[in-house]
């Protein structure tokens, strides 16, 4: 297995990734163009397929193991009064997981996927970021190792979410240190703000780029001082998924910045990620963008726990399905243009 | 059964029809309240839980019975050089329904639904549209009783849409005749065709409705001169699921313009049904706002076939997977708001 002692050895193995398998993906093309429609007719389920071949190496891809993880933590900026929800709900909502209870349970299983949820450190929240880097080296990277730990190999597809109240300030502190601008553009109104809560989110998202201001050209350092360790955790599931070449579901705001840090080290490091679904979450179009990514399903969700992940993997699942099952034109008999 | 004998008769019948079960469309809304998540993340997904509810009249819808139709038709338009594909494709492309070669087969499968096709006279195609009328008031009636009687009691959810080669110039024909514009509003480049065929298609579409000008006010029998057997099957399909309180996906363009004569009779005609995918067909978006919906999807297709509402039945069934396991935030023991 891969490791890494140091952010410095994790930045090395994220600047030397395994590229896709292009000639799986023109084989997928190649047979999109002589199936029984109209060339480009399924339209983002043409794209899919040959985007699942390329990274499966498969130019018949197959989604029989099928995953979602959700990753769990807590975060000490609560205490700037940014969630209308008390932090006992991570727990509580880990434990709804594990009952059968939440909206994830009833999505993967509907999607065909296993369902695994992975608690980190709960009772250790990170330390507030407007105060201090929310976690130490250490921990920063144990929770990318527990990520990319979770990763099996021989996954056909991975959706990658997270569970923990305040996230939604990480992740917005996160992506503005990526990407620049500050409260005002990335803080959203998460699982129901109201708006002195989202001033209160904004000047905290402000404070906190303010204060740790020197520490965050680096994308990785930017993660540890301003991320949690569910975010750690995503980051490196997504980074043992590329090596793995397993395509991957990025859920809404919180997993795509959890994510991004990957794709501010090397442009490409995500090109085995798709944006599952734009949460209705407000920055998330603004983050999706800038990674260029188009997300697949708007279907006004902003719940997380990778809800919007699983519900396009029957998408993904119906481009299987066309890409593998449909007839030729020659097969079929049918003429194609005039 | 409903019977109608004229044009006259079938007019009467939709402008009498049962509203949707509002008790239980709020009885599902109020569920949704209680469930474990900020209320409304779920997004569209708790819309279309509440949808289902309101026409299944049941708090909680149920999604065992879902059926695709795909009606198909011939088109004597195509004499105008509208489609890059040649008119034997139609009962070629049914041929390969039959053997379970084309996209719906896949996708229907996929989507855990059955799959009928009913192909309607192919050997006789419509008029040419720019020199008579499509279909006699006896055919036209004879196509949409095929449609109503299609359409089996009981059935959970039904998704409707079509095939037939220069059918998209019968439907933004029936699209313009409906909301106003012509060609250049409402022709697009169906199942591919270049900048010379478009051109032809706009043409064709404005002589038709300059020669049968004075025939268009009526919803009906705009669609009995404009549009094709196919079309008015859908319409059937679409009024009988209406009777039986079934809802009802609307695929692309052809399928939502088939059924739009019903919403110009009574505003709330089509409340039972969904437009499920915006097509990649040019016009569609601009049809879809006329009736006032948002589309589920968005993904580039522009096959019909009712491919479209057949990717669109697994978000319904997501919807209705988490409506019905969900726990309560009280079953849960999950603090509520702060």
């Amino acid at each position: 297995m891969t490791e890494f002692t140091s952010i410095d050895e994790l930045r090395e193995i994220c600047r030397t990734l395994p590229a896709g398998d292009e000639r799986a993906a023109e084989a997928a093309h190649a047979r999109q163009c002589v199936l029984t429609k109209p060339p480009g007719s399924l339209g983002r389920l043409e794209e899919l397929a040959a985007w699942l071949a390329c990274w499966q190496g498969r130019a018949i891809p197959r989604l029989e193991r099928v995953e979602v993880l959700v990753f769990a933590g807590n975060h000490g900026v609560v205490a700037q009064g940014v969630s209308p929800y008390p932090p006992e709900v991570t727990v509580q909502m880990v434990a709804n997981f594990a009952a059968g209870g939440a909206a994830i349970n009833q999505l993967a299983a509907a999607a065909g996927a296993t369902l695994r949820v992975i608690p980190l450190g709960l009772e250790t929240p990170t330390r507030d970021l407007t105060e201090a880097a929310a976690l130490t080296e250490g921990e920063f990277l144990a929770a990318v190792r527990s990520g990319f730990a979770a990763v099996a190999p021989g996954t056909d597809l991975l959706a990658l979410g997270e569970m923990g109240i305040g996230n939604t300030t990480a992740a917005a502190a996160l992506a503005a240190a990526l990407f620049g601008g500050g409260g005002e553009r990335w803080a959203g109104r998460g699982t129901g703000l109201d708006d002195a809560g989202l001033l209160r989110k904004r000047a905290a998202i402000d404070r906190a780029l303010a204060r740790h201001a020197g520490a965050l050209d680096d994308p990785l350092l930017a993660a540890m001082t301003l991320g949690g360790r569910e975010l750690a955790a995503i980051l490196g599931a997504a980074l043992a998924a590329r090596l793995h070449r397993t395509p991957v579901l990025l859920d809404g705001f919180v997993s795509t910045a959890a994510a991004a840090p990957l794709a501010r080290i090397a442009p490409t490091a995500l090109d085995h990620a798709r944006v599952a679904h734009r949460s209705a979450e407000a920055a998330h179009a603004a983050l999706a963008a800038e990674l260029g990514q188009v997300p697949i399903l708007d279907l006004g969700m902003r719940l997380g726990e990778a809800s919007g992940a699983a519900v396009a993997i029957p998408v993904l699942r119906a481009a299987v399905a066309c890409h593998t099952g449909m007839a030729t034109f020659a097969e079929a008999g049918v003429h194609g243009r005039a």
